[in-house]
């Protein structure tokens, strides 16, 4: 069964969140790997299809490897309308089995700005995350972007 | 006169906030009553209606016996075009009251997300709350939802 | 080198961000000057500005009297549509400079509210400050507001 998590520790879960969104923020790409274990999966998936247990995914990396790609795609290609992101946080729900595995859940709402300098409500959602800690560092074992809306732009092409 | 709380009451009152968060946006709506104490008040108004001191709610359960009966008209009526909200909450100014009630309040926006995948900023805010200890859990004894905006969709089927 | 704060002046320093917004969103305009420190600095400003250094300020108060005198051409001139502001605050990157001098780092977006209650998400980006104790308060020495849109509405009449 899950159990709370003493104080320290969810604030240093809350900085690994934290730190997570102001790198995707600040267009530090070449760091997102940085915040995953050796062993991890990254995702973005909606609402309805984890609730109907449809598998599909709007974005899927199943290891480190794949992040690495991601972000090289991403910066090579160029391929997209530059932008940034700005994403606000909610409280987080933590809790850790007994295997100490952190597990996190926090609502989150992101914000796109285009170069010409238009705002829009992009996306919000939920990341449901495994943390682990290794080298002394909390990690993402794993990251589910659950996004409340199944009407995506179809390109996401910056991680969330 | 109020005072500080220390930061272990602190940290579980913005448990309850944040709990009552998640289950509105998971619409695990009947679990909405739970969140509240056996003598208690719900009410949305406006920052104007507030000001004015106009007597006006756009939602108001005086008793618990109307928290029940909303959220079974809710599930039953279904009047409204299924919808989903996003709450992200920001920080809590928590103060205890001599009492021991502690009195909170919290800015608060809600995106409202459709079925269609439709987003919308639909309302932002502050909770003001009276929170009791009840059978060793932190309840509300009254949450009032002031909207910053008097321009509301006169249908808010779902709490907020 | 910079270095982590302790818990309790982190939750400190967050009260402080945390009052700051509540003041602005309930139009208690007047106490804005109180937040800064004898000697300060407010500038509103945006990404592109920055990383180019350029020199140019959407707001620039470079000491307290201007402080002062901004709150009072904001209250008589009143050549503005009234509205209010709503701030999210997301957490903040909190670091001690070994002068004693706090850096903290912070994302927000503000929703803006006319009186015909028309919402719109009006900013969103940085606050980068430079917090002192000063008076056995925690006080502003410089707070410059990084906007992520470089579209701004010509008149922002009141700080963020």
């Amino acid at each position: 069964m899950p159990t709370a998590v003493i104080a320290a520790t969810r604030a240093e879960i809350r900085d690994l969140l934290r730190d997570y969104a102001y790198a995707l923020d600040r267009k530090q790409l070449s760091t997102w790997p940085s915040f995953f274990a050796e062993q991890c999966s990254y995702r973005i998936t909606t609402r309805e299809n984890l609730e109907r247990g449809f598998p599909l995914s709007i974005m899927l990396c199943s290891n480190r490897a794949m992040l690495f790609d991601r972000v090289e795609g991403t910066e090579k290609a160029n391929i997209y309308e530059p932008h940034f992101y700005r994403h606000i946080l909610s409280e987080s729900d933590i809790r850790a089995q007994p295997s100490e595995l952190i597990e996190a859940c926090t609502g989150f709402l992101c914000v796109r700005i285009m170069l010409t300098g238009e705002m829009t409500l992009f996306a919000c959602g939920e990341y449901r995350d495994e943390i682990v800690r290794e080298n002394e560092r909390w990690l993402f074992r794993s990251r589910t972007v659950v996004l409340d809306s199944s009407k995506i732009d179809t390109l996401i092409a910056i991680p969330l």
